[in-house]
């Protein structure tokens, strides 16, 4: 179970919140308030964008809590649009190609939950990536696989109908297993100016997710940052949060 | 506020200690139960005794609870006594020289505690250092300073004498500063054959100690790694446990 | 292009050809003789045989010749038959999971060499590991499918042949590419107590691979640890070599 | 034997220099021409001006060439003043505090080079550091020792005599000694305006020490980045190169 924030708005530096809230997401690393895993230490990643085409992206596999060059990148980078990511895993190696963000081209992806009986299911899943996409899969988790093979269906699909029918294929596989797993999806997707979020969940709850709205800024998180809880709107189960540039928020159930 | 444990007995593998026990060290890694630092992420170190004339060391900054290398080597390490530590940081960097536990020729050393304003006394518990052993300083915490100075006593004293002066010396620092400070030393001292631990504090409630001793089986801990507490005797403060090679453990105030 | 060594004999510890010998494995990290790559700094392993019934593994992702842990553990760690490796990486992550030697149940195996086109071959390759071994494949190397790919013939097969059969295969794959690719196999196999080495290539001159045999003691090398040349014997192209528990070892071609 | 660039001029991206050039720092880390190390493999470190009152710094104990993070903060990062450093330890420990750059409030430095003795003579050339600048000690390198000795002095000189006054000290001990030690001083320091920079040696050749300016831009280095060396000049030994802000770059020999 792991935290994440999505930030879209007027170029910050990214110490506004994932190190200075009083429950940012460095906070969180050490103790979460409303995960199962309180400590989010396997782990973390920050993807943003700037002036060059393709995304940046920090990733280490030390925890958040205790990474100097995380507090020194976070008051000098400033983004319109960044991820940030702690990870708690749920089997997968501690490498940094299996920390969140993932990138692929202008794209960016992360991911709170995963794939139940993944061992399993796993050569399925990575049987919907692609050829021309498979060299992008560096890792080994479900949250690539899951990000990949919603990439290949943004060919022809408009993001949230690519999520939703990679969702419709998991949910599938979860349910024909013996025993049926669960699945839970709790994720953020980008292309640095449409910003996307969805929660969702098979045979289980789905992880929390609020956003938050001022002015131009819009904050997608997996729990508040902060104790004013009237400003957080939680995103209900089966939906996706569709923040299409110059286009107004809007959630969506998801068609799976 | 770290945790550890140190056992002597029949040569044994590590895990059975280390990583079994329902609240083994690398579980109080991530969960400690007496601890008011519930986790224990910034590093960790094994220090052991073998064939070779000098004890080894495993030291990592990564948490113990993810460490893969840590659970092969507790399988396959044997040993009739080893030390082995997981760390809370209280301000020094997380680096594998700054983690416990620490080695000078045939000694380890381990401590849970801290030197209150450290950056206003480190020079002056430094200069306890003598120039002999000021080469063996390769890091920077206030633990590995306080082992240094006990070893240079050493030469004079016994083992409890020895840090019962530093202690002594140490006492005096933090009371001199303007604002009394506060000083925890919870610790234990081994050359392979005997075995030594302290439990002290100045201005403060000393950390936990306990100890449990069956047939020719010596086991010291931060916390008890089971739930059967009626096996497990608490360390009073003030106290040096003492367990001398082929003498009967007994207990000693502090002579500070 | 990788170096490593294998060591079967009277148990002694590692340190004895790992970092004492004047082109030690460790030194080789550094500055290899024989290597197009002469740095071998992006990981490294070893792998060993004791009393747990599974062989122990330690790989870490900094070079060999600055890990302290490395040198601790080469002096305490025994064994009768050891792997040891240091990577120079052909193109995927630096991460310990792709680090050699791997494990799977009693078997290690290590490589120095590479599938040219990965990128276009891996997914081929990888279907040739069978479900039931797919959830051991924790990395993302060529090296690491290989492996599991020789460990799945090996049921119905002697190792030689399961890895002939493999060789073959990926022999077809090369070729089969528009452009032809580059395959080179230097590897290392056990079960902790038959030794097998392979040397092969495709559309390529192999890398190099020798072996030395003393009373008991047989250690097979990418390169020979000192300047005694006549000590060491090179093991001709395209063939193997069988080192089985008490029988002498033998050189046989390669049935690819 | 370390290597190192400085940049100052327009705003670019740091991959310009660190990661693009032929005999980029990135390509030095692992093949120094002009270096007696040809590997720089123990760290490195990047700082750099930008909006906040303080440098930016980012160093890791990976080597420079397999760190994915450094190629992507590269490309993001812009700063009209920055520092990079490959790291080749001349005894202390491979830690993140004892690569370089270094940074004091507004300052950075880095250093290629050493003090000879530097066991005997640590405890002495540590008794520069005032008691207001030793928290900022966290690592154990002669190079940090140095830096904040001659931080001290900046205080009541300018910095290139403040740099000769330290210089001269270390000139006193290393020729104190039993045997007379070698030092090596080629190092940078900055306030993130004016830049200046060393190239002094005692009992020994000073390592080597380039600049370019073209334009606005200026670029001190340890070897030239392409072969165009008609554009690079040699700093002579014995000098200090001094850039300050809005004045022409002059040579200067100290005054040691």
């Amino acid at each position: 179970m792991c935290r994440w924030i999505a930030y879209r708005g007027e170029p910050i530096t990214l110490d506004q919140y994932v190190t200075n809230p009083s429950n940012s997401l460095v906070a969180q690393s050490i103790s979460a308030l409303e995960a199962t895993a309180s400590v989010n230490g396997d782990g973390f990643g920050l993807g943003w964008y700037g002036e060059h085409p393709e995304p940046g992206l920090y990733r280490e596999i030390r925890p958040a809590w205790s990474d100097e060059n995380l507090r020194y990148l976070c008051r000098h980078l400033r983004s319109h649009l960044f991820f940030a990511h702690v990870r708690a895993a749920t089997g997968t190696p501690i490498t940094r190609v299996n920390c969140h963000p993932f990138a692929s081209g202008v794209w960016l992806f992360m991911h709170n939950g995963f794939v139940g009986g993944w061992n399993r299911l796993r050569r399925r899943v990575e049987g919907m990536i692609p050829d021309r996409l498979y060299p992008s899969r560096v890792g080994t988790t479900d949250s690539e696989a899951l990000f990949l093979s919603i990439m290949a269906e943004c060919e022809a699909e408009n993001p949230v109908d690519a999520a939703a029918k990679v969702l419709r294929s998991i949910k599938v596989m979860v349910n024909e297993c013996g025993q049926p797993e669960q699945f839970r999806f709790t994720a953020s997707l980008t292309n640095g100016a449409d910003l996307y979020a969805f929660r969702y969940a098979v045979n289980d709850r789905a992880n929390t997710l609020y956003f938050q709205e001022r002015a131009d800024e819009l904050l997608i998180v997996s729990e508040p940052l902060d104790a004013l809880k009237e400003r957080w709107t939680e995103v209900p189960e089966g939906c996706a949060l569709i923040a299409r540039e110059d286009h107004p928020i809007r959630l969506q159930p998801l068609n799976v």
